[in-house]
C-alpha cells in the first residue's frame, strides 16, 4: 500500500506543496485548514488527519478499516501523544481527542461528530485530577459514553436523556448543571449499563478500541440519509468520501477564562470589511449551537479578553492574507489561551460575494481574474429573481417540495388553466396568479406569461413548463407528483398536496429555487440590481472566449436577453409561433393536408405570421445572429383533440369530421420523440421548409432595409441523423432562398447549419460538418437518444437511481461528460476536420449550465446559448472556463 | 481528369488483370462478359465500354456528359470505325452500333437500350447496298427512329404505332412483315415528322449526336421509377451507376442463315448439366422477348446449323471453365456466323444453387470453400418454407402489397382476433386461419402460432408481429396499410384493401417472401428438404469462425432452432413467457403493486412458472450456452385495459377498481420505448430480478441433475447504460445465486452479461466491459436510438426518405455500418480492452441479415443470435463473411 492515508497536521502543508485544492481533495476543508493554520504557526490543538482516500478505501474494503491504516492510524495517535506529552488512556494525564469529519467541501452539520474521545473508567480520574474538576470531568465521561453510543452505535439519545431526567426528577432539580459530580458518576454506570444492555457487550474501555469505532462512525455517516440529500442537493459526489480530523481536545467549557466562538472576516450578508462573529464563555461548541444562551458579538471579546482579541483578530488578518478571500473561522479559549480549530472560505450571499471579490481587487489582494472565478455563478440568479422576504420566509413551513425548475420567488392565486389565468389577470381579478396544472403544454405559454409562478405536478427539469419558465424569468416548481401524495382535477379546480387543498383564487407561494410549496401569501422583494454587478461582469467578460447567446422565440424574451448581455440567439423555436389563437387553425390544417396541393393552401395562411414573427425579431436583434430552427415538434403537438375542435377544422377544410378523425388517428405515434417530427417533416413535406425559407428571407431583406445594415439569416435544421438528408432539406432551401434573394436584387448571405441532437448525427459528424455552416448541439434531445430515455418518462424511476447512487445528478442538468460528452467532443472533432470554418455551439438547457459550460469550453464550442435569465450564469460560467483552461495550459 | 472513362472491349481484361470484380465495378457485368471474351478470342462483335464512372461523373455534372468525356467517346469511336473497317454515318459501308446499359449487377428489363444506331437518310442507303436489302435498311431505320424518340426523347411509341397501324389499313394489309420498302420508306418520313413535331426540330442526322444523346437517355434511364423500385428490391446502392456499350450491331434478322437466342450451361432450375436454352431464326433479340414466335429449343440448332452449334456449344464449355459457374448467354447468328453478345453467371433456385456449386466442385472446377460462397444465403429462404404453386401463381393477381416480413407462403380462411383464430383452428372451423389484424400485440402470440399466416395494417420489417412470425417460420406481411388503400375494422370483422373485401371466412393468400396479397386460395407446395442440404450446409460450417446462436422463447421455438442447426440461444425472451393465460394475472398484480410486500405476494405467484419454463427449456438445450434476458418491455404493455379486467384484477388485489384505475394511468409513459423498462425495472424493483434469478438458477440445479451435466446459466440484464446500474443489478442477481448454488451445495459456475441497445452504453462499454461476462447487441434498440426514430414510427416517413435516395435500405434489417456500425466496433475494441475474456455478440433482428453478419463478423464478434428458420441464413453468410474476411487478409 503506497499511498499515504494519514497526516499529521503538521506534516500537511508540505506534503501537498501548500496547494490548497490538493490538500482539501485529501486532508477535507477542515484538515486543510487546520494544517495551513499549524504551518503557519497559529495556535492549533494538535492532531493528525486521516484521509478522504482512507475513506473510499473503507468502502471498497466492505466498510471496514483495514489493517494497515489501521497501524498508520496508531503510529500518528503515537506521535501526537509524543507532541502533547499526554497519553491515550493515561490514568494521570490522559490525552483526550475530538474525531471529526471534513469533506472536501463543507456540509455542515450533515455527518457526525465525536468529542472527548479517550475517556475510560481510569482516564476520567486523569482529567478530574489534572483539571482539578470531578464534575466536569465526569459529565464530559457521560457525555461521551452518550455521544459514542448515539453516534456509534446507533443507540437512540432518548433512552439517555430519561435516565438524566429520572435522576433530575429524583432529586428535585430542574437542570443538568444542578446535578453534582457523585450524581454524574452514577449516569455514568447507568449509561454503560444501556450501552451494554443494548450492544451486548461492555462499553470499550480501551481508547484505541473507541478511536477505530469512531472513525468508522465518521466513514459511515458520509453515506448517511442526510449527507446524502445533501449531497445530492450540492451536487458533491458520492466518490470523494470524508476525511476525518483527529485532534486534541480544548476545553471552551473549563471556566470563565475558557470559551468559544465563530466569526467572519467580512460580513458574509453585505460583503463589508469588518470581523463579525459571537462567542460564549465557559462553553462548548454544541452549546453555541444549541442555542440556550445567547453568544456575545465579537467586538465584546475586546472588553472580556482583550489580550486574546487581539491575538484574533490578528490572526483573522493573517489568515485573509494567506487565504486571500474572506474566512469563517471557529476558535476555543481554553483558561486564557486561544486555540483555532478551524478556517474556512466563507459561504456568502451573492451580493457579499461580489462586494468581497472586488473589494479584494482593490485591496490588491487579487487580480480580477481571480475575482472573476470567486462568485458561483449559481449565486446570479437570486440577483435576477424575486425572492422571499427572508424573514417571512424564515417562519413558514413549506406543505410539499418539488422540482426547483426555475428559479425565484412567488406569490398569487391559483388558477388551473392558462385560458383563466390570461382572463383573470387581465380583468384584475387575480392580479397575481399561480398556474397549477397537471403539465403544460404549448398552448399554455401565452397564459403562463402572466402567471408570477407555474406548479406541475408532472415532468422533470426540462418539461415544457421548465423550459418555458426559465425563458420567461418566471418562478417554477415542476413535477411535485413524484415526491408528494399530490391529486389535481383541472376540472373541478381542485389540487391536494399532502393533504392540503386549493380551490381557484386561494393563496399559494412557490420558491423556485428550492421547489418548496407553500400555502398563502409570503411576501417577495423584487430582484434589485446590485450597484456592483454590471462592472463585475465587465470584468468576466474581458476573460471569456465563448460568445454566450440566448434561446428565444418572442421579441420580449429577445429583448430581455439582450439586456442581459445576449449577444444574439442561438435557438430561436418556430414551432411556438405556431400555437397563438390566430394561426394555429391555419396549423392544424396545414398538418391535416392529404395532399401537397391542399398544404400549400395551408401554409400560405402561415406564412405572413411567420414573416412578421421574424421581422419582430429581426427589429430587437439588428445584425446580431439570430439563428431560426425549422419547424421540429412531433405533429400531434399542434393536432385537434375536442370533437369540436376537429369539428370546426373539418369544416374549413371541406371534409368530414369522421375522415379527419381518421387523418387525426393516423398521426398517433407510439414514440413521438422518436416519431415524425424535426427535419423529417421538412423531408416528407419539403414545401414546409419552403415557406418557411421564404419567411426568413423576406423578413430579413425588409428589416435590413429599415436599419440599414445587412443581416445574415441562420437556418437550424433539427433533428438531422445523416448528410443527405441534410443535403436534401439544405437543397430546398438554398434554392428557395437564392431565388428570393436574387429577384431583390441585394448582396445577401445565409448559413444552412443543423442541430447535432441525434447520436447518429454526432457519429456521422465529419460528413455533415462538410456540408454544413455551422452545429448547433442539441443536448437535450442527445442526452435522451444517449441514455435511451425520455425526459418527460425518466422522472418516474430516476430517483431510485438517485438512491442507489447510479447517478448522481439529473443529465438533463448537467452534460454526461463521460457518454453524450464523448459523442458532443467526437462530433466537434471530426466537424472541425471535414470544414474548418465550421461554428460549433450548444443550444440544450446545458447551454446554461455552469459544469456543462467548463465541459464545452474545454473541447472549443464557439458559443453556448441558453434562456435570457441564464445568460449572465453563461456569461460567468464561461469566463470562469477560459480562466480555468489557462492556467492548465 | 485522370480517371479513364472509355475502355474498349479488347483493353478491358488486361486493364483490370483479369480481375472480374474489378472489370463488373467499373465496366458492368456487360461489359466485363464482353472484353473477357474478347480477351478469350471468342466472336464478340466488337466496341467499348463506357464506365459506371462515367455515368457517376454525369450525375455530379447536373446530368451532362462533359467534354473529356465525349472526347474519349468518339476517340473510342475511331478506334471501332478501324477495327470494323466501316464508317459512323457512312454512305456505302455504314457502322451501326446498338447502345446499352450494363450495371455491374444485372436489372433485367430496367433501362433503356437503342438498336441501329447511326442510321441516317445517307447511312440506311448504304446499309441497304451492303445488305442488297432496302425493306430490311428502311425497317431497320423507322425502328431506329421510332426507339431514339421514344428511348431518347420520351415520344410516345403510340403515335407511331398508328402510323403503322394506318398505313396497314390503306393498304389493307394485316401484318407489319407485308409492307414493303416503299412503305416503309414513307414511314421514316412520316415518323421523322413526328419527331419533329414533338420535339421542335428535326431528326438529328448526325450519328455523333445520336451516340451522345443515347448514352445520356441510358445514363437516364439509371434513375427512372421501374430501376429505382428493383434496386431498392434487390439492395443496388444508387451511387454504383451504369456503364454503356457501345457495339457493332450483329443483324439475326438478316436472312435464314441468321439467327438470335439465349441458353444456360446448366438448369437453371434444378441445376443439372445440360445445355439449356432457346432460339429463333431471322429474327432479334427483342422477337424473343416479345414471343410472337415460338422459340425452337437450343438442341434444335445442332440440326439446323451444326457447325454453329458445335461452336456454341465448345465456347459454352469455355465460358464456364473461364469462369467457372454455370453461365447464361446472348448469341446472334448472322449469315452463318456465330456472335456472343453477352455472358453472365446465370440466375438460379436455390435447389439449382446447391446443386451446381457442389457439381463444380465434384467436377473439380472450384474448392468446397468457393462452392459456401456460390449460394445466396437469402435463397436458402425457400427451402425452409412452404411456397405457392408455381402455375397457380403465376396466373394469380395479386391485389395489394405489404412488407415481405417473413417469407413463405401462406393461405387460409380470414380471422380477425388471436383468440377467435385458436379456437376456430382447434375446433376445425377453419383448419387454415390467416389472421389479420391493424397490429398484433403479446397476447396474440398463442393465436399466431396456429395461424398459416399473419397480415398487419401497421408496423415494419420489425413490429411485433413480424418478429414474431420470423420466430415461428410463419408467414407474414406487415403494414399493408402504408402503400394500398386498406380499411380494418376488427370489430365489424371486415378488411377492405384497394377496394376487396374480406369478411371473415373468406379465403386470402399471403407471399411473405414478396409481400404479395391475393383473394382466394392458392395452393402451397411444403418445403422439402434438399438432398444435397446438409452436405452444404457442413462445408459452410466447416468454413465458419462465429457462431450461430438463436431467439427463442419456447420449446417448440428452441427445438425447432436446433433442427436447423443453433448452438445455442443468444436471446431468451422471459417477458413472453409472462403473456400466457395462466400467468398474466400475476403479472398485473406485479406490476400494480403499490409497495415492495405486494409486489413480493405476485412474484411469488410467477416464480414456479418461471421456473418450469425454464426447465423446459433447458431439456432442450441442454448444457448448450442459453442467455437468458431478464424482464424488459415496458410495463404498459402488461397492464389491464378494459374496464372489466381493471374490476377483476382490482378485486384481487384488494383495491378498488377506481384505485387499480390511478395506479394504470400513473404508469402511462409519453414515449414508452424510452420509458421505464429493461434493467429500470430492476433498479426500482430489486425483487423482480431475485425472482428471476431464483427460478433461472433452480430450474439449472434441477435439469443439472436429471441430465447429468452441469448447466451454466447465462443472465443478461436489458437496456442497460451505465455501468454502476450494470453492478447494481448484476450485484442483485450473485447475491441471490450464490445463496442459492451454496445451499444446493453444487459447484455450478453462471455468466452475467449485458445488452448493449443504448448508444451510451457503448460509449462506455470499456467501464461496463470490465463488470460483464458478455455484451449482446442489441442492434434493434441501438439502431432506433441511433437514428433517433422509432420502427414503429418510422414507417410513416421512411418511404419519402427511399425515394429521395436518402436511405437505400432498411436500418433495421441491414445494420447500418457507418453509425450503429462505429459503436458496435467501439464497444467490441473498448469492452474487450478492459476484459480480454468478453464474449461478444449479437441478437438483434439484423443477426438473422447477411450483410450485417458480414459486418460484425469483420469487427470480430463470437456470436450471431436471429430467429430458428434464419439459422441456416446465418450459417452460410457466417461462413462466406470468414471466407472473405481470410481472403483479404
Amino acid at each position: 500500500m503506497s499511498e499515504k492515508f494519514v497526516y499529521m497536521f503538521s506534516e500537511g502543508a508540505a506534503a501537498f506543496g501548500n496547494d490548497m485544492t490538493e490538500m482539501k481533495n485529501n486532508l477535507g476543508g477542515k484538515g486543510a485548514g487546520l494544517a495551513s493554520m499549524t504551518d503557519a504557526g497559529m495556535p492549533v490543538p494538535q492532531g493528525f488527519t486521516i484521509t478522504t482516500g482512507a475513506c473510499t478505501q473503507y468502502y471498497k474494503d466492505g466498510r471496514e478499516i483495514n489493517p494497515e491504516i489501521q497501524a498508520d492510524i496508531f503510529a500518528h495517535l503515537h506521535e501526537l501523544e509524543k507532541i502533547t506529552g499526554k497519553k491515550f488512556g493515561d490514568v494521570k494525564n490522559p490525552l483526550l481527542v475530538s474525531v471529526r469529519s471534513g469533506a472536501r467541501q463543507s456540509m455542515p452539520g450533515m455527518m457526525d461528530t465525536i468529542l472527548n474521545l479517550g475517556l475510560n473508567d481510569e482516564s476520567v480520574e486523569g482529567l478530574a485530577a489534572k483539571t482539578g474538576n470531578v464534575r466536569f470531568a465526569y459529565d464530559s465521561y457521560r457525555r461521551f459514553v452518550q455521544m459514542f453510543a448515539d453516534v456509534v452505535m446507533g443507540v437512540s439519545k432518548s433512552l439517555f436523556e430519561n435516565e438524566i431526567d429520572k435522576l433530575k426528577a429524583e432529586k428535585g432539580v430542574q437542570n443538568d448543571v444542578d446535578l453534582d459530580a457523585d450524581d454524574l458518576k452514577k449516569l455514568v454506570v447507568i449509561f454503560k449499563k444501556i450501552y451494554e444492555d443494548n450492544e451486548g457487550k461492555a462499553f470499550p474501555q480501551d481508547p484505541n478500541v473507541q478511536l477505530i469505532e469512531a472513525v468508522k462512525a465518521v466513514f459511515r455517516s458520509w453515506d448517511n440519509p442526510r449527507a446524502n440529500v445533501y449531497r445530492k442537493m450540492n451536487e458533491i459526489p458520492y466518490e470523494w468520501g470524508t476525511a476525518v480530523n483527529v485532534q486534541q481536545m480544548a476545553f471552551g467549557n473549563s471556566g470563565d477564562h475558557s470559551g468559544t466562538g465563530v466569526a467572519f472576516t467580512r460580513n458574509p450578508a453585505t460583503g463589508e470589511k469588518t470581523l463579525m462573529g459571537e462567542y460564549l464563555i465557559n462553553a462548548q461548541g454544541e452549546d453555541v449551537v444549541a442555542g440556550v444562551r445567547t453568544p456575545s458579538p465579537i467586538s465584546k471579546l475586546k472588553e472580556d479578553m482583550p489580550e486574546v482579541y487581539a491575538q484574533f483578530q490578528d490572526i483573522a488578518t493573517r489568515l485573509e492574507n494567506y487565504f486571500k478571500d474572506m474566512q469563517d473561522m471557529e476558535f476555543t479559549i481554553e483558561d486564557g489561551h486561544l486555540y483555532m480549530l478551524q478556517t474556512r472560505n466563507g459561504k456568502r450571499t451573492a451580493q457579499a460575494a461580489l462586494k468581497v471579490a472586488m473589494d479584494l481587487v482593490s485591496e490588491g489582494m487579487i487580480t480580477k481574474e481571480e475575482a472573476v472565478c470567486r462568485v458561483e455563478p449559481k449565486q446570479l440568479d437570486t440577483l435576477l429573481h424575486p425572492q422571499f422576504d427572508k424573514e417571512a420566509i424564515a417562519k413558514a413551513d413549506p406543505i410539499g417540495k418539488g422540482l426547483a425548475a426555475s428559479p425565484g420567488s412567488a406569490c398569487g392565486q391559483v388558477v388551473f388553466s392558462a385560458e383563466e389565468a390570461e382572463q383573470f389577470v387581465k380583468d384584475g381579478k387575480y392580479p397575481k396568479a399561480i398556474l397549477v396544472r397537471l403539465e403544460t403544454s404549448p398552448e399554455d405559454i401565452v397564459g403562463m406569461q402572466v402567471c408570477q409562478g407555474i406548479l406541475t405536478v408532472r415532468g422533470g427539469m426540462t418539461s415544457h413548463a421548465a423550459v418555458v419558465a426559465r425563458g420567461m424569468g418566471a418562478c417554477c416548481v415542476s413535477g411535485c407528483g413524484n415526491s408528494n401524495k399530490v391529486s389535481i382535477s383541472e376540472e373541478n379546480k381542485t389540487f391536494t398536496i399532502n393533504g392540503h387543498t386549493f380551490k381557484e383564487g386561494d393563496w399559494m407561494s412557490l420558491d423556485g429555487s428550492t421547489g418548496n410549496i407553500y400555502e398563502g401569501q409570503i411576501p417577495t422583494v423584487a430582484a434589485t440590481e446590485d450597484p456592483n454587478f454590471q462592472e463585475f461582469m465587465s470584468w468576466a467578460d474581458a476573460n471569456r472566449r465563448m460568445k454566450v447567446l440566448t434561446n428565444a422565440d418572442n421579441p420580449k424574451d429577445a429583448q430581455n436577453a439582450v439586456n442581459m448581455g445576449a449577444e444574439g440567439i442561438g435557438l430561436c423555436r418556430t414551432e411556438h409561433m405556431f400555437f397563438a389563437a390566430d394561426r394555429i387553425k391555419a396549423v392544424r390544417e396545414m398538418i391535416c393536408s392529404r395532399t401537397v396541393e391542399e398544404r400549400k393552401v395551408a401554409l400560405a395562411k402561415v406564412e405572413p405570421f411567420q414573416q412578421k414573427d421574424f421581422e419582430d425579431m429581426y427589429r430587437i436583434m439588428g445584425d446580431r445572429p439570430m439563428t431560426i430552427r425549422y419547424l421540429d415538434p412531433p405533429l400531434h403537438e399542434f393536432l385537434p383533440t375536442t370533437d369540436e375542435e376537429i369539428k370546426e377544422l373539418a369544416s374549413e377544410m371541406n371534409m368530414t369530421a369522421e375522415a379527419l378523425k381518421d387523418v387525426v388517428v393516423s398521426l398517433h405515434e407510439f414514440n413521438p420523440m422518436m416519431g415524425h417530427r424535426g427535419c423529417r417533416l421538412a423531408v416528407t413535406y419539403p414545401e414546409i421548409a419552403e415557406m418557411q425559407t421564404t419567411a426568413v428571407i423576406n423578413a430579413a431583406i425588409n428589416v435590413s432595409k429599415e436599419i440599414g445594415k445587412t443581416i445574415t439569416p441562420h437556418i437550424m435544421v433539427p433533428l438531422v441523423g445523416e448528410v443527405k438528408e441534410f443535403k436534401f432539406v439544405k437543397d430546398t432551401i438554398v434554392k428557395t432562398a437564392d431565388k428570393i434573394i436574387a429577384d431583390a436584387g441585394i448582396d445577401m448571405k445565409y448559413e444552412v447549419g443543423t442541430m447535432i441532437e441525434i447520436p447518429r448525427a454526432a457519429l456521422t459528424a465529419g460528413q455533415i460538418g462538410a456540408e454544413a455552416d455551422f452545429f448547433s448541439f442539441g443536448t437535450n434531445d442527445l442526452t435522451q437518444m444517449t441514455f435511451g430515455f425520455s425526459r418527460d418518462d425518466a422522472a418516474k424511476f430516476l430517483d431510485a437511481y438517485y438512491d442507489n447512487k447510479i447517478y448522481e445528478s439529473d443529465p438533463f442538468q448537467h452534460l454526461d461528460t463521460v457518454g453524450v460528452g464523448r459523442l458532443v467532443k467526437l462530433a466537434a472533432k471530426e466537424g472541425r476536420e471535414a470544414n474548418p470554418n465550421l461554428t460549433l455551439g450548444i443550444c440544450g438547457e446545458h447551454g446554461g449550465d455552469p459544469s456543462s459550460i467548463e465541459f464545452v469550453d474545454s473541447i472549443g464550442l464557439d458559443y453556448v446559448s441558453c434562456s435570457p435569465f441564464r445568460v449572465p450564469i453563461a456569461r460567468l460560467a464561461a469566463a470562469q472556463a477560459t480562466i480555468k483552461s489557462k492556467k492548465k495550459a
